[in-house]
């Protein structure tokens, strides 16, 4: 009863050398979020590092490194057979930071990579291309880590 | 690095002599949903079997029996680091359809049950009124199965 594994078994790299995590639909959820200045809908996934510290139950989340987080971001569409919800549509892209607080410390300790559409096509038209422009508005969130997400609260 | 056990040990069953399914909260993502006229946004999964289903490549699902759909429900809140985002608040409860066509004939082969707040108390006075307002409702759904969701394009 394992699931069909991902068509995306050969996806390239971003141009900031980081590697799409195989497996990552298959990922366990932190949250979900609405971007209304963009009409879309997504969730927030974790690897299991990524898990175990958002389930603690610790006020301040701490993402350990090797934290990977991902996104999945889907254009809103209105569901046929009932007007009021709102549902995803089109597949926009998916995203990951990934913790390494050495390696990536020139941005916040994170590793940011976006792949677009369903074929997944690295983001990025060099190296500062792909990440400095994430973590310019993750800045925003400097308060929580740059991280915006808050594991939304489960039974 | 398994998460930690939900806390939801002891549930209790509903008044339809439905089991909440312990663990709910580790399965794979369907899709996510926003609800206009109830202030809400969801996450959808499944078990297994669903999954399987879900990410099969037929144009309609087939749910087989043993499905479990879940869905879980938050309060819409704004993002404080980022007021154009709408994340989850309060949770509110969590839901399930159980697929089994012989037990549940009478409700489009479905048993549906809602467990409240992050205590998790089974909804309904009674056992028609565990299942009958939600199967009233899915009617609206009859032409794809009694399931509105269908799930959302992954790569
Ligand atoms: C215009 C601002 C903006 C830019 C640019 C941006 N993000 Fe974000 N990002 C957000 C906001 C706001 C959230 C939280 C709400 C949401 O889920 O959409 C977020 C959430 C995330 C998350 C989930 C974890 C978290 O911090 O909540 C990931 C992963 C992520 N972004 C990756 C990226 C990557 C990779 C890029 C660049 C390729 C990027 N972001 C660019 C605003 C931005
Ligand atoms: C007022 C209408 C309405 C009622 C009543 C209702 N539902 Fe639903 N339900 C929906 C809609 C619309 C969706 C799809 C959008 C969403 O996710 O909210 C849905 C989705 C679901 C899903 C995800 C699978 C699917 O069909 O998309 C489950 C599980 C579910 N409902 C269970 C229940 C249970 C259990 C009850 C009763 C205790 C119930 N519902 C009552 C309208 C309703």
């Amino acid at each position: 009863l394992l699931p069909t594994l991902s068509s995306a078994q050969n996806v390239e790299p971003t141009p900031n050398g980081i590697k799409y995590p195989t497996g990552l639909t298959n990922w366990r959820v932190i949250g979900t979020s609405i971007r209304n200045d963009n009409n879309t809908q997504r969730v927030i996934l974790g690897n299991s590092i990524a898990i175990k510290a958002a389930r603690s139950n610790t006020e301040k989340k701490q993402w350990p490194d090797g934290t990977i987080l991902a996104k999945l971001v889907w254009k809103n569409e209105t569901l046929p057979t009932w007007q009021a919800a709102t549902v995803p549509g089109d597949f926009v892209h998916a995203e990951i930071m990934v913790r390494d607080t050495k390696k990536y410390a020139s941005t916040g300790g994170w590793g940011f990579a976006r792949w677009k559409g369903l074929e997944l096509s690295p983001h990025g038209k060099d190296k500062e291309d792909a990440q400095q422009p994430c973590f310019e508005c993750h800045k925003a969130a400097e308060s929580t880590g740059f991280v915006f997400t808050q594991p939304a609260k489960m039974p």
